[in-house]
């Protein structure tokens, strides 16, 4: 009824974590090995996580509805996670926590459809860290739409995977050429400490 | 990670029922009086509901996140619902079920910034009967986005209202001439039975 | 190519002048009486314009494309002009100059799949002054569109027209009291000399 | 002011072609050497396009505006060719005829912040004919945009080009397993005579 977003303010800061497609139940063809790539993935993602959250840096996720129109993020989480699936593993250590923000996503890029840009703008967000599943696909729709609209990029290289890794690396590449993406391993991103700012030196 | 709609298909249905911002806590200046004239045509709404789930049109709950972005739908329900607020009866009345879908809306319109067109289509939606509060606002935005769009639009005019009556009859009388609305009391709009078709005969 | 906006720069102002659909043949039903109202109104517009002018606002042409996908916006100028329409003496005192800008919109509402959005964005627009016509159908539609995306209106009372004048009233009166929009005679609008600043003092 | 966008109806056609950023100057750097690339296959362009005349499938060009907000389209063909531009032999192989179709595109993709999707439906197209620069950037971004809004692609190998001639080759694989391209030599593309039909088989 109100067009006011001011009333519960959100988070301001103008750098986000976006975990894209983090929580999936993996049970498709090819879910199997992109499973084996997403552990380890997933590990490095939360430890991300943490930092951002000490850093002041609020995280977003933008996950794939899977069809299932009627269902909220909460439900999709809850399905992965106690039905034994695939992707349970994953959604365990990934799992949202009470103050990060989620979009639901109904096809590849986060952009296409949601409201993510205007949740974006009223963060004030400037710089997009896009960590997720797969590179080869949902990141690089993602990262395309984000330089387009003009967000500068972060890609933590040992925070993307794709089912074949050679086209993960050949789009991560790709992503750096031409959407002009900071690519680096996530241990060697400088989350600044909370108290000084919550612009990110890199 | 997937653009197939199809693995869990959405009802596919000509004509679709939005009911914009029925859940609320109106905890808000002139919500006193708005919830005044919202609990009877809640209950005209819910019969309408009914009646729609009887021809087999599908309902989606279009609603003001009211700035809460960490919120889903589920959770706004249960505020307006447990924590006892002037929306409450009405929350109480309309309160969603589990066939139900729902677009969370940032601002006025439901089209800005959501998926709901994206699931019309996918619904196969060509006429929407829109119900709900505000008339002269939160509806009157909605049915322009739906009208410009090319969905016919139907309001029954016993389920909308505003906190000013005669704004609402005004702005009624303006989607009937500009948008070419029809306007008509809920209890003789003919809704078919599902066996028949999904088309309504209006 | 480039997605670099930057190398032949647009202006620079927060406030900006949009002519709603000023152009036209006015050769539809209705368009006889809408000329009478719009032809003085047309001369209101073409004083604000030099006022705006003269005050480093820039102008945009906000012009529906009458289902004339091949044409661009001379051309239809040419037609009006050339023609000998209906809108011959509305086109002549309004014909673009080579510092206008121009946005073909192929629906009522100047945003709906345009790219006025990102014009405005690009001009740093904060502050709209909406004129033309008509009041009651594309202005409205605009001005709700431009109000959702947190732009400031200004509605100059003696530029904006509809073929119902009473309807037109009718509309002011509700984007004055919805929309926020200030509602004046284009006399009274101070627009501050060039120099000083280009903001609007209103 | 009117909505009705079958006045002056477009042509109607399930295939459609786009030419991507074929207007261009090519005065930026890296220019000279596209244009080397761009010459002969703006030979094979106007080859498929006089066959696509011939088979009823209209042409849309989709072009950068090269931050040029206030020209047209006529004005961009014209710089090119009178200026005697680096892209002059190829515009003037390639310059609009009356019955084409044209959008300015401000980004990279055609369907960021224009009217193409929305002329598109009005065209009733399904399929795509995309060719043009560069394959690694513009075409890239638009098939993208094209495929997550459920058009089927058609990428005619010997039209489409890009500064690296390597790179466009793996981006016309990449599109060719994502977003299921039909990567084929224009001369191999079956053109339906306009008799027959005006659906593709391929």
């Amino acid at each position: 009824m109100s067009s006011d977003l001011h009333g519960n303010a959100p988070d301001n800061s103008s750098v986000v974590l976006l975990l894209v497609d983090v929580i999936s139940d993996l049970e498709f063809s090819g879910g199997e090995v992109l499973a084996q790539h997403a552990l380890p993935a997933a590990k490095n993602i939360a430890a991300l996580k943490n930092r951002a959250i000490r850093a002041g840096i609020p995280t977003i996720y933008v996950n794939d509805n899977f069809g299932k129109w009627r269902s909220d993020f909460r439900t999709l989480v809850s399905h992965c996670i106690d039905d034994d699936t695939r992707g349970r593993p994953i959604a365990e250590i990934l799992k949202p926590q009470s103050e990060d923000y989620f979009v639901l996503k109904p096809k590849q890029s986060g952009f296409y459809s949601t409201t993510l840009d205007l949740l974006l703008k009223h963060l004030g967000a400037k710089t997009l860290i896009i960590a997720g599943f797969t590179g080869d696909i949902c990141i690089l729709f993602t990262a395309i739409d984000a330089h387009i609209r003009d967000y500068q990029l972060i890609l933590p290289s040992d925070c993307i995977v794709s089912q074949d890794m050679n086209e993960n690396a050949t789009l991560l590449k790709y992503m750096q050429r031409v959407l002009e993406a900071v690519i680096s391993p996530s241990s060697e991103l400088e989350l600044p400490p909370k108290i000084v700012r919550r612009e990110m030196q890199v």
